[in-house]
């Protein structure tokens, strides 16, 4: 079994399938991890920490038994996904448009990482967490929760957190936090492509294809100098994929808000689904950091209504 | 919030829709079990049985807060349940078409019932099952599984039968499920519109729509007499619904194989998904017990490939 995330995979989506193979194969089930393309900085930097592999990346799944982490999205899983057997699904999003010929096991909860949902499953079938990975899915829910900081963030992420604190012997876990986020800061020199999508996800909307990336930096101004070539590239990104909007956060994690970079169709998108009048190509929104909570569903229930 | 399950409910619906939202009001979230039709003379007997009420019929969701149970097909669930939240959804079917704007919880599990994954996540969130809604449960996994008889029966079905004996008292386990099964198998002076659809699912398979109902008896010598009623119900519930194809599961849970009734444009599909050869009106399946595990899929990966 291959056990994958999403699209363009963060912290969470990588971590989450190396805990989820490790996790089946200590129940006699051989499972591997992969993904769909290269880890980010951050990701490389706790893998580094942690002692663990990069998984090997894997495009194509027809015929192969699948665990999907993190998404049950099509549009962010394998052109070839409906050719795959989905076995298993963890997951903290809203219910995507996957479907599948046969029951399957789902763990999937409104918490703020897959992580979490991970912790109480190694829980429920009574399989301890190794030392490393136990270091890394910390991480993964610092990262997705933003420190705790994002409205996505719940009870279970910060006990989850503590508990794999204990495992994992890491004693100044916030310490840790500010450390992988000043890694995920650094844009220095990296492609506009990459930079759109170190941690970007499409989306079908009522028939209209939207393309939303974040972008969380510890300072703003870390990214004032690339703003004009990011424009650039979700403009030309926007022409390729034929999409109705793309959006591009820009979160300021110590500001908790986003200045929300866009190109679309129609402004008055943003109007209907944030109460906001977007400017020229960008607009604040005080508050927000989660896409998943925040963004994916004003846009999803109130763009196109 | 309300607490659902699939419409034509049977027993697993029915119990899993009062044990889901007596677990949700245990912790303290308010919850309160509906289902989309009157109960069938099964679940009548194992409710009047445990001292249970049988859950008030909705059939409209628009505005409300919902969970769901035993199904996540649009097809089986109010037509406004797009205007509804779903918060929670507990299964043990593949993966349907519902999709949700926001994050919600899910348990899925292959399993035989979901009243198996409901105990475990009684057990989960430590709390206990009381005594009548634990003689329900064991009810509803001994009819999904059909006393064990069936495919999807799963060694976590019959521990959680073991454990909710002891819970609700119940020493002959298997007496229980017999007088449950006659009591199923009644089907005298019951018109065939009622019959057809005592357990009976629409699909959408590539755009054609399949209906599946399932009678289950402990002797197919019963249904004699009502064959020649029920296939002329079937001819009229197919015009009436424009479907491609509709199956009756005419199954003997003693000779542990089905007599499938049916009405369709093309008798191609039998061939393409079962290798057999139709009848002018039915073919027999040896072994053929479980409409999700036998039946669903074959007929959704191969009939209309």
């Amino acid at each position: 079994m291959l056990v994958l995330g999403h699209m363009n995979p963060d912290t969470d989506s990588i971590v989450a399938a190396i805990a989820l193979a490790d996790l089946f194969s200590k129940r006699g089930i051989e499972a591997k991890p992969v993904a769909q393309g290269k880890v980010t900085p951050e990701s490389a930097f706790v893998l580094e920490k942690f002692g663990l592999t990069a998984p090997e990346v894997v495009t194509s799944v027809a015929g192969q038994k699948i665990a999907l982490v993190d998404t049950t999205e099509l549009a962010q899983l394998p052109g070839d996904i409906a050719q795959a057997e989905v076995l298993a699904v963890a997951d903290h999003h809203k219910l995507g448009d996957l479907s599948t010929p046969n029951p399957l096991e789902m763990w999937v909860w409104p918490v703020g990482c897959t992580c979490t949902v991970l912790k109480s499953m190694y829980d429920f079938y009574g399989v301890e967490v190794s030392k490393g990975i136990a270091g890394a899915m910390l991480c993964a829910i610092l990262s997705d929760t933003v420190m705790f900081k994002s409205v996505t963030c719940t009870e279970a992420d910060k006990k989850a957190v503590e508990a794999l604190a204990k495992i994992s012997g890491v004693s100044d876990v916030m310490g840790l936090g500010m450390e992988m986020f000043k890694v995920k800061s650094a844009v220095e020199g990296a492609p506009m492509r990459d930079l759109v999508f170190r941690d970007y996800k499409d989306f079908d909307m009522a028939g209209h294809g939207v393309g939303i990336g974040q972008l969380e930096v510890v300072d703003l101004d870390i990214l004032k100098p690339y703003v004009d070539g990011l424009y650039e590239e979700i403009t030309k990104l926007k022409g390729e994929k034929g999409h109705h909007t793309i959006m591009l956060m820009l979160t300021d994690i110590m500001k908790e808000g986003t200045e929300m970079l866009f190109v679309t169709d129609d402004k008055a998108v943003f109007k209907k689904a944030f109460g906001v009048d977007a400017g020229e190509r960008s607009f604040w929104l005080q508050g927000c950091m989660s896409r998943k909570k925040q963004v994916v569903p004003d846009f999803q229930a109130k763009a196109f209504a």
